[in-house]
């Protein structure tokens, strides 16, 4: 359920809703693609960096431990330690992007294993049976990604199939859900426009995929090779066919900038591997820009990553310890770096939030979009 | 400063003070080599796994980021957020298990780093000034320690030359913490016995350092080689020599059996990587022995590690989910697992201590010793 609070030109302030509670939005999710947060980081740990939804993935677990093993274990919540909303990403973009050997048919696509090469099917109904398994609150349809640029031609082709995967995907969700032994029988289920970077086709999907009536709609199928400014107006194209009662989430986007400036069109769900990828390489936020804290410059620096930030991280550690761990290759300023730039994250949102509250939105992007993807000027 | 507030035959009862606060005795220390505990566990962790002191290395913290830049931003528990007691190793073992290239002289010892290869003299002098700079609350006397076995005339003038080292640490310690800026100036030093596996040697340098009123005595050089049976038989054969009076360290030990044959034999302080290394291959201590958590059998356990475990870990996962965990390569599992066994080492010790108190430690350890070392039969 979304409820829409008030807007500030195509601005959103939201609450979202879900059997495992409710989400403020806009809202950034933290990834936990296997069942934890890469750089060691648990899920009890997320509740101390401000995380409300937590998202996993259908691809990874269905492979390893096993979307049975899961639901035997009482599905995800219970498995991993959160019990807070999860979203589980449908596996489409994964098989697009990590495993090999891929055969697309109309049933679905068969792949093999990044882990050990073994043949995987996986359609509609698979994806959703194992979202199903992992009892997450939100399932996401099964899609192909396309990447870009590609064709016009397979584009549009792609898209139709998208399209009659979801048709299928919503008849197998609504299946399970009403099976007695349904491990969270409120799960969601969101559909995901596609149409690579041709406006036309973007608009006709996202319109044919709103007839269906999903419970939130995701834009897929950016940050996958476009420029920015791309990725933006397909944004712009496409929100205003976007049922305005049901919750947007764009995946898998990006840097505060790119976050900032699609709340401005309109979106209210984001998640991204970026703030943990960068925090393992050294590469910390600040209100200010970020740092390279791998940096001779920092050797004696006895401040925190960010003065201004009161993370569990920022609390307690300089910059010349973080540096130190980093240098010396030690696996806590893996955890540490990842903590203090995903606190960042949901930190931003929640600034996000209270400017929009405020009215002041706007002024707030004008501040913060540029800067926050710039270096720190020390 | 150590009161010794009870005995059961040799087993000692004790509590040790220092600049950072107490420690309840028999105690284990645990390990922080680099200013960080292996597996992404922080300082601040510690406190939750029931730690009393933390233990980190002249030698690596030397080299990298250097004890003057330690120094620099206020000693090392400020730099690694750890307010309680701190001991520090003398650099000796690892000059002479990890560096290369070493060439023992009177003056000292010139070693190649084992990180860039760059030549670095210490002796009884540097390590003193390094550990001063550190300001940690003990100081280890820099020392030979010699491989089991090596010949006895080799043993006998490494071990003279180590008790003139002890005369020259001692010098330096006592400077050091006279001066007006020196960090910690409470810190407390203690010696070293050595003398390999033979006992008319350890006797012999053990009366002798015990001559130079240090403020506690370790055991060096053993669990290098040796069968466990005559370690035992060493400290048989040191103890009676200790004085009474001063805390007892044997340096490196080890599996809990051997911990509580060593407390029996009247030690009070211990320190060990393998809790921590075992972890992180997915050997976990339970009370009724170590399970290896990579086994299949563990898929679908829904237990705790132990459930008659109360630590951090135990208390919010399943055997399944750190299998899982493990089998993924997450690093998470590195984290959880050391944290486990952290905590078993420590609450280890804390029964010790809770058996000596009632006067069963020998029932104690009668039922524990071999347990603990053996497989949990499930």
């Amino acid at each position: 359920m979304f409820e829409l609070l008030s807007t500030q030109g195509r601005a959103r302030r939201g609450v979202f809703t879900c059997p495992h509670g409710a989400a403020q939005t806009p809202v950034f999710m933290n990834v936990g693609t296997q069942g934890a947060i890469k750089g060691a980081v648990s899920a009890p740990d997320l509740k101390e960096l401000g995380c409300q939804i937590e998202l996993s993935n259908t691809y990874h677990l269905h492979l390893r431990p096993g979307d049975e093993v899961i639901r035997q274990l009482g599905g995800l919540h219970r498995f991993m330690g959160w019990d807070g909303p999860i979203l589980t990403d449908s596996g489409g973009f994964q098989v697009f992007s990590l495993a090999g050997l891929r055969d697309i048919r109309e049933e679905g696509v068969t792949f093999a294993s990044h882990i050990d090469g073994h043949r995987v099917f996986m359609g509609p109904e698979e994806s959703m049976t194992i979202q199903s398994n992992l009892g997450s609150d939100v399932a996401m349809a099964f899609d192909e990604c396309v990447e870009n640029p590609s064709t016009y031609e397979y584009v549009k082709s792609s898209c139709e199939r998208t399209l009659r995967w979801l048709e299928r995907c919503k008849v197998r969700h609504d299946a399970l859900n009403a099976q007695p032994d349904c491990v969270n029988p409120g799960q969601q289920l969101f559909g995901i426009n596609q149409g690579g970077i041709y406006p036309d086709l973007r608009v006709w999907h996202m319109e044919e995929i709103a007839k269906l009536d999903c419970d939130g709609y995701a834009i897929g199928g950016l940050a996958v090779g476009e420029p920015t400014q791309t990725m933006y107006d397909i944004i712009d194209a496409v929100e205003p066919h976007m049922p305005p009662d049901k919750p947007r989430y764009l995946m898998g986007v990006g840097t505060p900038g790119n976050i900032l400036e699609a709340v401005w069109r309109g979106v209210d769900f984001f998640d991204c591997v970026m703030p943990a990828r960068n925090a393992r390489h050294g590469k910390l936020y600040t209100w200010g820009g970020w740092i390279n804290l791998k940096n001779e410059q920092y050797k004696l620096d006895d401040r925190p990553i960010d003065p201004a930030c009161d993370c569990p991280v920022c609390r307690r550690f300089s910059r010349a310890y973080l540096r130190h761990l980093l240098v010396a290759g030690e696996m806590l300023a893996m955890r540490l770096a990842v903590m203090h730039n995903l606190y960042f994250y949901n930190a931003l949102l929640s600034r996000v939030r209270d400017a929009l509250d405020r009215g002041e939105f706007d002024a707030f992007r004008r501040e913060y979009a540029q800067k926050l993807d710039g270096k720190l000027a020390e």
